[in-house]
């Protein structure tokens, strides 16, 4: 892994990185507020091999059925967006999101099968196809390698646009990938109000491409948390049009596991812009648990932690109490010996070692003060119980998240 | 059921109410405010039976391990209790419980076994003996029937005691049951950093009284969440010393259906103390679900909701946002239609129909506004789906919660 890693190097350019690739984010006036883009598209000029993971809410968004309806049909050459209004909880939805695809399909002149539709924002109130009607043009027009402005549309409460791209070799050729990705509140192990959408140049059978993008966001978007609220509307979007030309990857070759390990780098990088981009955060909360004795167990302490109101709270108030992380660890579900945990704080500040063998461990309360008033927190546990490891994202508890949730409508 | 609780009468007196039950609260110096009580004991003439329910988190304080021991070894005649300190991730942690318990003992010319010991505050920093040491003399020289001095004492952020006793009938005998109560933050179903100590004057089995009080914690405080956290320390403690003189309950009989009935009474009372005085809480929140299929379906939909940081966030600002109670109920593990689903808010300003068939039911946000900005909303929910109903409490999630959360240990 290390050695591959050396080879994957981080570029400029989100979704737009790749290939073969277009974006477009421009207002149309779903949202009141005509600063903010509202709606936003990818394009692939050639079509795509598709993956895709949904949430596993049983309240689901109408835009998922249908994207999922035209992601199973074959390939997929443009994904549209729309952020203010989640299309969720109201009669007729699908067919607004049917409506939105086939609009654009006639205006690109491609099959309305394959369009990808996502919507974000407030569930139960009905989204109007007429301002996607009239937008639908000048998106066609916006259309640039420029990603900005599609990671500027899909954002709802985020307060950053949120891109990443890497570029790896396969087979000697230079692929690239990356994403752009809107979070903010409702991030939640399983899918959450997150919606990724992820492209690459790579040529990657399809059954491979689920394959990949399935098994990564189990270490990746499932080990992140905001607020605990997994959303009705997410989505993760991977996107493949073989356009850098390498031999197709069909099986799990050394291709493979580059071309995983690069999705890895991708989504690590956007988990972490997430989480620190949660709704009223302040800090970037990342929990590495190691020495358990599975990968199950790790996995458990780790979201515990960083699902835990009362570590938040103290995270945002750089409160060492490092009993509240031995406690979320207690009611997580993961099996250890109490005993046996020694956890440290680190950051830009340095390290404290605040417990060991399940008690106080003699710190110094200013030292962890400083490690704690940084903007990127680690918290380090080791449950002294074998070799597996996990890692979670989460972000800090404040009176900004009370405030931007207490009156998210108006 | 409607028959008996009309026979099952609120009176004063808490825990003390029930006969042969004193209780006593001082200041012994565990805290470093000396306004606050931070020692309490209960003591009951005649030595009690006992059943208990402790917290199911894997990390569990020092004393739950030395009142386990006490209750499953035989009666219990006093519970000592004190507020500061957890005693929880600590070496030496059950020493300094057994040691409590010892003293105490010593003082009340009773066996230590029949002690129940409990602690309640920081985890990880070490309990120092000799406050209670000193403190024990004056805790036996202020025992009286005033239930209040304990039930402050026991009291970490609540910001007001919770007491409550009712009186009725066993086979022409009149008894009494009460409890005191302490919770605030960590509070969720399992058992949270919540305290209840429960007293009755009836004869009831230990097998009975365990039964009666494992039934009915299921519906009660297992349905009850304040922030998600389950806390290491928590217990329910009943004690039953028989002096009532009715003839003991030792079997299902309708004797046990009318103790059940009263007990039920008493922690529902408690439940909606606890919520409603949740850290940082302006608000009870009352979920009640209909409709359910199954009881398992109601009770998991109802706790989602109650527990959702977006839904409890929302009420804190009298926001109408019901497609977050959807999405709660969404993600919470329960099975129904969400196109099947009615949400209606209630309070003391009235009832307003938010949701109507998963959709919106087309209501007067005026109207709602006036409805949550009341200090009690119950939200009600019918699925639809069949006869099962489930009820659960919260309290809303505000500034507070996270200025008391971001610094508690200073």
């Amino acid at each position: 892994m290390k050695e591959e890693n050396a080879k994957i190097k981080q570029i400029s350019g989100g979704v737009c990185a790749a290939e073969g690739f277009l974006a477009a984010g421009v207002y149309c006036g779903i949202r009141r507020n005509r600063t903010k883009k509202d709606l936003a598209l990818i394009f692939s000029e050639k079509p795509a091999d598709a993956a895709a993971v949904y949430t596993r809410n049983l309240v689901k968004g109408a835009p998922l059925a249908v994207t999922k309806r035209h992601v199973d049909s074959g390939r997929i050459s443009a994904v549209i967006c729309n952020s203010g209004i989640a299309n969720t909880c109201c009669a007729g939805g699908e067919e607004v999101a049917e409506k939105t695809c086939a609009l654009l399909a006639e205006e690109l002149g491609i099959p309305a099968e394959s369009v990808a539709v996502a919507s974000t924002g407030v569930i139960g109130q009905p989204l109007d196809i007429e301002p996607i009607k009239r937008g639908i043009p000048e998106l066609k027009k916006s259309l640039s390698r420029d990603a900005s402005p599609a990671a500027q549309a899909i954002m709802t409460t985020d307060t950053v646009e949120k891109q990443v791209a890497v570029e790896f070799e396969l087979g000697g050729k230079t692929v690239r990938l990356g994403g752009i990705a809107k979070g903010s509140g409702m991030i939640h192990p399983n899918m959450a109000t997150m919606l990724v959408f992820l492209t690459t140049d790579a040529a990657v059978s399809r059954t491979m491409l689920q394959k990949a993008l399935s098994g990564d966001i189990e270490n990746t978007f499932n080990m992140m948390s905001v607020d605990g609220d997994t959303s009705t509307n997410d989505m993760v979007l991977l996107l493949a049009n073989g356009m850098a030309g390498n031999e197709e990857i069909t099986c799990d070759n050394d291709d493979f596991r580059t071309f995983m390990c690069a999705l890895n780098t991708v989504n690590v990088a956007l988990c972490r812009m997430l989480a620190g981009d949660g709704e009223g955060a302040t800090k970037l909360l990342d929990c590495v648990v190691t020495g358990a004795d599975s990968t199950e167990n790790a996995k458990k302490a780790a979201k515990a932690v960083v699902c835990s109101s009362l570590v938040k709270a103290a995270m945002f108030g750089a409160d060492a109490n490092w009993g509240r992380v031995l406690c979320a660890m207690g009611y997580g579900g993961a099996e250890f010996d109490p005993g046996k945990v020694r956890v440290d704080f680190r950051s830009a500040a340095g390290a404290v070692t605040v417990c060991e063998n399940g008690s106080d461990a003699g710190f110094s309360e200013e030292k962890a003060k400083a490690v704690l008033s940084e903007k990127e927190i680690v918290i380090e546990v080791s449950l002294g119980e074998g070799e597996c490891s996990a890692e979670a994202w989460g972000c800090d508890l404040t009176y900004d998240y009370v405030r931007i949730n207490g009156d998210y409508r108006t």
